[in-house]
C-alpha cells in the first residue's frame, strides 16, 4: 500500500496555477481572490473523499476522515496553503496536498483505523498580509487572541481582523475554536526543508527534532523629507543612511556577536515617498532573527535595539522598534521522534534527523499534543522563491512514511 | 500695475485639490489621470485668455499671446506641472501660474509688447515615472530624440514612448518639433527654492546664476533569494546588506570625497521580492548626485563604481551601474540676470543672488536662447514633500518681478 505519486503532482499543479505573479513564482497570500479559489479546490476534494470538513474564523480548514471512530481524538496532519510574495510550489502545499493522498489511500484500501484522521490546511502561515507568522496556527492554539487580530495591520493599515471579516470568515468566534487536548493524538506535518542539508547529503527524509525560534521586529526611522539637490549633506536628518548602518549591524550582531546557528534578515523594506530626487522621510524595514537557541536570538534583538537608538540620536531621527512576531525554539515529541524512526527504519528509507532552520504551525502545538515533522529535500536549499523545487519521488517517500505512521498512530 | 494674489492662490488650489495622494501631499506624474485634469483645467484658462495654444509630442504646453508680433520670437516662461510623489504644492506649479497671471496682467492692461509672450508648461521633470527627469525639457530642445523615449522605462517595464501614446500623444513627431534658435529670444522661470537660504534669510527673491549639475544613476545587486531561517549567514547571497554598505558610502563620499557643496542621495529603493521571511533576490536603488562644479558630481560617481564593484564582488552578488539620467552644471545668462536685478533694484524688491541646487528645465536651454531664474523662497527648506510651503504674498511678488522683466524684454 503506497501513495500515487501523479495524484500528488496532479494536486500540486492544479493549486500552482493559481497565482497572483505567473511566471514569477507562486503569490497565494491567505483570504486573496487566489487563495478564494485554492481553497474551492481543495474543499472539493476533500467533498468528493466524504470528509466532515469545517472552516474556523481565521481561515484553517479542517476535514475529517471518520471510520465509526467520531469521539476519540485525531491525528491531525497538514500544513498551510498560503505562500510568500513570488515564492515557491511546495512550501506549506506539499504538506497539506500529501494528507490529502493519504486519506484517499486509507479510504480505498479500507484501512482500519481507531482513530478520526483530520486534515488540516492552516491561514496566514507566511505572514505574507499582516508581518506576523502562523496567525492560523496561533489561534488554533489560543496563542493569539481575537484582540491580537485587531492589532497586526496589513500595509494598507487593515486589520487581521477586518481583512478575515471582508473574506467572509465568521472571526468573532474564534476563542470558541480553539483546539483542545482532548480533540487531538498526535500532530504529524510534512514540509520541504527550505534548506541544503538533505539535498547536499542526498538524503530523502528528515526526522525533524527541534524548531528554531523567531524574533519579528519592525523598525521604524523617521527623519525630514527634503529636495535631493536643494539640502547640503550637512543639514540632512536622512532615515536611508540610517537604515543601512542597522542593517549591516543586524548581519554582523548575527556574525559576529550571537550564537553558532543564529541568523538575521532584512527582508522587507519600505521607503516613502520613495522618489529618486527626494531625501526619504520614512524609512520601515523589518528584522527577522532565528535560533535554536533563544540566548542567540536575544543578543541580536538587544543588538538591533541599541543600535536603533544610537544611530537615531546621531543623526536627529525619530525611531520605534516593535516586536511584530515571536515564537519559542520548540523541541519535538520524542515519543514521534520515535515511531516515525522506527516507520522509516522498517521501510528502509534513507533519512537523517535535523533541526528546522524555519518555523512551521507545528511548532504552536506541542502544548497541546504530541508534534513530528517529516522534512523533504529542497534543490540548492531553495525556498521562498520562484525556483524552489522537490523532486516528486521524494514528496512520495515522505508521503508513504506519513501515510504508514499516521495509520501506526491510529492503531496503538 | 501688478498680479493679483487671489488668481494666483486660486489657480494653485484648483490645481492641487487634483492629486493621487489626498491628505498625503500632491502626487500628479506625467501621464496620469491626474495630469489630464490638470491639463484640462490650465489649457480652458489659457483658452479664455485668447492665447494659441499647441501640446507636443512630449506633452509641452506651449500658449502664445501675440498682439501684432506673430513672427517675432517669443519671450518665453514657464515651469513644468508634474510632482513627485507626496509632493508638495508649490513646485513647478508656482511658475506656470504666475506665468498664466503675467499675461493675464499685460492683457487687461493692454501693454504694449512688441515680441510674443510664450507659456510654457513642461511635461515629465521630475523623473517620477521614468527616473530621468526633465524628459520634456530634454525633448523640446533635441537634447533627448525619439528612441531615448523608448529606452527609459517605467517601474512596469513599460518605455516613455508608450506611455506617451497611450496618453494620446503623437510621439513620433517630437523630432520635428525641437524649439529653434530664432523662435525664442529669452526664457524666464520662476520657482520656488526648494532650499532653506531665502527662508533662513527673511528674503523674498533669488535670482540665480548658475544651476547644479546632476548625475543620476540606477543600481542593480542580484543575489540569491532564499528562506531566512534555513539558510546559514555563510552561505547567504544577500543584496540588501549590500546595498546598505554601498548607501553608506555614497553619504561618506559625498561629505568627505568630493567637494563643498556636493551631496548624494538614495532617495528610491525596491527590494524583490520584499518579504519579512525572504532574504531578498534582488535590490535595487538610485543614487542622485549633484554638484555646481563637474568635478564633484564626477568624485562621487568614481565611487560609487568602485564600491558596488567591490560589494558585489565580495558577497557573490551580480551588478549593474547605470547612467540613467545626467544633466550639466550651468551657468545662466549674464544679460538676464542683470536685467532681473535692474528691475528688482528698480522696483525695491530685497533680493540676493544665488546658485540653484535644483535642477530645472531651465537649464537644458541656454543653448537656444538666454535663460534667467527668479526664486522665491521655501519655508524651512523644505521641498519634494507635503510641507512644502511657500508664502503667497512672496509668491505676489516673485510674479511682479517676472511681469515686469518680460515687459521689459518684450520692448528691448
Amino acid at each position: 500500500m503506497e501513495s500515487c505519486i501523479e495524484r500528488i503532482k496532479n494536486d500540486i499543479e492544479n493549486v500552482t496555477r493559481i497565482t497572483a505573479t505567473p511566471n514569477m513564482g507562486c503569490t497565494r497570500f491567505s483570504y486573496s481572490k487566489e487563495d478564494s479559489e485554492v481553497r474551492e479546490y481543495l474543499i472539493k476534494e476533500m467533498k468528493d473523499l466524504g470528509l466532515s470538513i469545517k472552516v474556523d474564523g481565521v481561515g484553517n480548514i479542517r476535514a475529517k476522515y471518520i471510520d465509526n471512530n467520531e469521539d476519540k481524538p485525531s491525528i491531525m496532519m497538514g500544513s498551510h496553503i498560503d505562500t510568500v510574495a513570488n515564492g515557491g510550489k511546495f512550501d506549506g502545499l506539499t504538506g497539506v496536498v500529501t494528507a490529502l493522498e493519504v486519506i484517499r489511500v486509507i479510504k480505498e484500501n479500507n484501512v482500519k483505523i481507531n482513530n478520526p484522521i483530520e486534515l488540516i490546511a492552516f491561514a496566514e502561515e507566511e505572514g505574507s498580509n499582516f508581518g506576523s507568522t502562523m496567525v492560523g496556527s496561533k489561534i488554533l492554539t489560543g496563542a493569539y487572541k481575537l484582540e491580537d487580530l485587531k492589532k497586526i495591520k496589513n500595509d494598507d493599515g487593515i486589520s487581521a481582523y477586518q481583512v478575515m471579516k471582508d473574506f467572509g470568515l465568521d472571526v468573532d468566534n474564534v476563542e470558541n475554536e480553539v483546539l483542545k487536548k482532548e480533540e487531538v493524538k498526535a500532530m504529524v506535518e510534512l514540509h520541504v526543508e527550505q534548506g541544503g542539508i538533505l539535498d547536499s547529503e542526498q538524503i530523502s527524509i528528515g526526522i525533524v527534532q527541534a524548531i528554531v525560534g523567531m524574533k519579528t521586529y519592525k523598525v521604524k526611522l523617521k527623519g525630514v523629507s527634503n529636495h535631493a539637490g536643494s539640502t547640503p549633506m550637512y543639514l540632512r536628518k536622512d532615515p536611508m543612511v540610517g537604515a543601512a548602518e542597522i542593517i549591516i549591524h543586524m548581519e554582523k550582531a548575527a556574525k559576529e556577536k550571537a550564537l553558532k546557528d543564529t541568523v538575521a534578515t532584512v527582508g522587507k523594506i519600505h521607503c516613502q515617498p520613495n522618489g529618486s530626487n527626494v531625501i526619504p522621510g520614512q524609512i520601515e524595514f523589518n528584522v527577522d532573527i532565528r535560533d535554536v537557541e533563544t540566548e542567540g536570538m536575544e543578543i541580536v534583538a538587544r543588538e538591533l535595539i541599541s543600535k536603533t537608538k544610537e544611530v537615531a540620536e546621531k543623526r536627529g531621527l525619530e525611531y520605534k522598534v516593535d516586536l511584530i512576531g515571536e515564537s519559542e525554539c520548540v523541541k519535538l515529541s520524542s515519543k514521534l521522534i520515535n515511531i516515525i524512526e522506527d516507520t522509516a527504519l522498517e521501510n528502509k528509507y534513507n533519512f537523517i534527523k535535523m533541526n528546522s532552520g524555519a518555523v512551521h504551525d507545528s511548532a504552536m502545538l506541542p502544548g497541546i499534543t504530541d508534534v513530528g515533522m517529516i522534512f523533504v529535500p529542497s534543490i540548492n536549499g531553495l525556498s521562498h522563491c520562484p525556483q524552489e523545487l522537490t523532486k516528486f519521488e521524494d514528496i512520495k517517500l515522505g508521503c508513504d512514511l506519513l501515510l504508514k505512521t499516521v495509520i501506526k498512530l491510529a492503531n496503538e
